[in-house]
């Protein structure tokens, strides 16, 4: 008989993980809420027509192809063999697993454009499938958390994800983050200012190597890329700005990309950002403006968001940013919309390596009930009812094992407190409770029992 | 351009289904956690080694089967072709999407046999796929919701489920149910005792008709199935027990079938389930014995049940029973357990048609903050994120519209409060406050809305 295994790149989530990664999606979630985003869910397979031609030429090999039901290949002939399993795709299969939860969200807008009132706010919380080579932290399954507005483009979303983002990893626990900032607009102004205008992309698929590789070797890259020595020593105040200091970073923009009124434009909307950010009152930023920050050039172009945890060294655990054709492809064109998406196994990791989930997250067993016999149910069974009609979590031994192996069970699922059942607690009504931890035991009522564990 | 559309089966969930979607997934969720039941979940796609032969030769033409990454055409020949559909798949995919959760469960149970702590309780909220013909209130993808506690055969977990049930019901506020419980053992007692022992399959195929078609035409229907008339006549008993009344129901079962070693066995699991769970302490017992109940025959052996909407009329909305070889197929036979599965779509349309969802499911947003100007945001922003911080959904609307179409915005959403922010209001601190319901104004302090929303 062969043993079973899983799918590469996928995992199980037992109990333990289970419950953190509920901590998790739970504190997103209620944060979400909190800021009016509604909840959203659509369905794992979409049409590869709505699919494929989405996530450029690489995306489209890395979906999930579903094959046709029934008998697929009746209608295939020796000829659609010889095409290669390019060609041969489409006529065994129309449908495939949702590569992320933006192309669905647009379907939807599409789909629903006559019912939805504008500006819409939705989250959306869904595995995502990518066949994709599985190495460490990249999996074929994973999680996406995304909240997007769409139908304004009013500066207030992106000063409310600013914010909600601060919510999220306090909630979360983590301190310790840098919430990086930049606008679309202000990398067109670079490329403009030294003299290769549209060429964004290119110059920024160099730049965003500064952190691994360094200035001097940056801008190696960009002379191999086929840059100018001009367009190369005309890149030299990027390198030099007042990061921590959001408002000198942007006077110094200001001034270093004065002929370039997009460069401008992206200016004076991060600076609006960050002006109604602080009306909010938000407390203690992180925000920290990076004119080098570069990501998903394809369809943002404006607002640019990245989050890194600062004391682990994973990558972002949260990015996002403002576009203004969600829906073209879908024959919607000019809607605007900002979003953000978290990355729940990254920042998984994080908490994890920071020691930073709380000991109870609220989802394990409270309380053990040991009955030392088939009588002592007769104690015990009531006792459960009454303890979990009091909202608190507990369980009894199904069998009638030995005691030791009953503790062994409950240290097993890290239950704190037992309480142990014989003849004389059935005389007697006082129960014998176990603190697991301290290994302190007493004897009391029904009615302290709950008190002490609610306690 | 192509409208976009669905797979045919699949659904979107928008934000008013989803809230109630949420309300129903939390509800189930926390009545498993407090029964101590633990929560797991498994990748989407499992092997076709791990998924194919569990389901029958039905349940595997059912599996949405996904194909092979890469070039998978480059090795079929023109005699792959001509084998058919059936024989090709196995050479073009290797990977499918789950059809239950029970196998997944198995398989996980055997992958981590030596870590799990036994009794192993385990529950599981996840969607499943089945390429069935799509119908009303048939889907492609739909969640299921299961708890089954493993590696004990105590009837204590049975008693636990029967309560279980209650919890889950009545905290939905679905309270006119029954609870439906048979046996296995007393299935195949009474095929015996009509003389046609090991058949109790057959048998049930035509009783489970009973309530759709009647004792006549069920008669009618063994006949056909080659039942002879002495075992027909013999079966009369069946038809009329005292269903209202477990007790009495039981004694006449005992009676009946006492010639069956299997039923007597089957009748005393019951009746002590049924004293277990009287010890609890249960109010308003739903149970009702059933011996004419059948469901799942090819894998349960003991304890059967499920779960009826009186008020409704849209079959069972949840079902389980007692296997013992959960894990038989994977090489570790022997393994006991019982389950519970509820099914949220129909559930959800039970407590739609019934008008049971509460009013606030507790994720819409409770109040909108309209500025009248770009000025009143300097009162507006740091509002918000008092409110926020004192745990209420609130958000602004983001564009200086005209008031009337911000509180057409607050309709959409069924916000019930509005603050309205203009001149007066940010000389004063003094706020407008509109209860939408009502369409009462009044003036307030900021203090004094929060109060106000949080009662």
């Amino acid at each position: 008989m062969q043993k079973p295994n899983l799918p590469k790149g996928t995992r199980d989530f037992g109990p333990e993980q289970m419950r953190k990664r509920l901590f998790i999606f739970d504190t997103i979630r209620r944060t979400f809420q909190r800021f009016g985003f509604q909840p959203l869910e659509t369905p794992s397979m979409e049409n590869l027509t709505t699919l494929m031609g989405k996530y450029g030429d690489e995306g489209d090999q890395l979906l999930f192809k579903i094959l046709n039901s029934g008998d697929f290949a009746a209608s295939l002939s020796e000829l659609d063999l010889a095409t290669g399993s390019k060609k041969l795709t489409p006529k065994i299969s129309e449908k495939g697993l949702r590569y992320d939860l933006t192309v669905p969200f647009a379907r939807y807008v599409v789909m629903n454009r006559n019912a939805l009132v504008m500006p819409f706010k939705r989250y959306q919380m869904q595995p995502v499938w990518r066949a994709d080579r599985p190495q460490k932290g990249r999996y074929r399954e994973f999680y996406q958390c995304d909240a997007d507005v769409v139908g304004t483009d009013s500066l207030l979303c992106e000063a409310e994800i600013v914010l909600m983002i601060h919510e999220v990893f306090r909630n979360l626990g983590i301190q310790d983050f840098t919430l990086k900032i930049n606008n679309r607009k202000i990398l067109a102004g670079i490329a403009e200012r030294i003299g290769i205008p549209g060429q964004e992309g290119t110059l920024s698929v160099a730049i965003d190597k500064l952190d691994k590789i360094g200035q001097d070797n940056v801008l190696i890259e960009l002379r191999e890329r086929g840059f100018s020595d001009d367009s190369i020593a005309s890149l030299t105040p990027l390198f030099s700005f007042t990061q921590n200091n959001t408002t000198n970073v942007l006077t110094e923009l200001k001034q270093w990309l004065h002929d370039s009124i997009t460069a401008q434009q992206g200016i004076k909307e991060l600076d609006e950002t960050l002006r109604l950010v602080n009306q909010y009152g938000l407390i203690d930023s992180q925000v920290e403006v990076d004119p080098t920050l570069a990501r998903g050039l394809s369809y943002y172009t404006g607002a640019i968001f990245e989050v890194k945890a600062n004391a682990v060294n994973i990558g972002s655990v949260s990015g996002g940013g403002r576009y203004d054709n969600l829906t073209g492809a879908f024959g919607m064109p000019g809607l605007s919309g900002v979003g953000i998406s978290f990355g729940v196994d990254r920042i998984y990791d994080v908490m994890e390596e920071l020691n930073l989930f709380p000991t109870a997250t609220g989802q394990g067993t409270q309380v053990l009930i040991i009955p030392f016999d088939a009588e002592a149910r007769s104690v015990a069974l009531p006792l459960l009812n009454q303890l979990r009609s009091a909202g608190i979590t507990a369980e009894t031994y199904p069998d009638l094992a030995k005691v030791k192996k009953m503790l062994d069970y409950a240290n097993s699922k890290a239950i704190p407190f037992v309480v142990l059942i014989g003849s004389e607690e059935v005389q007697t009504g006082q129960l014998s409770v176990k603190n697991m931890l301290t290994g302190e035991q007493q004897k009391m009522s029904a009615d302290s029992v709950i008190e002490l564990i609610k306690k």
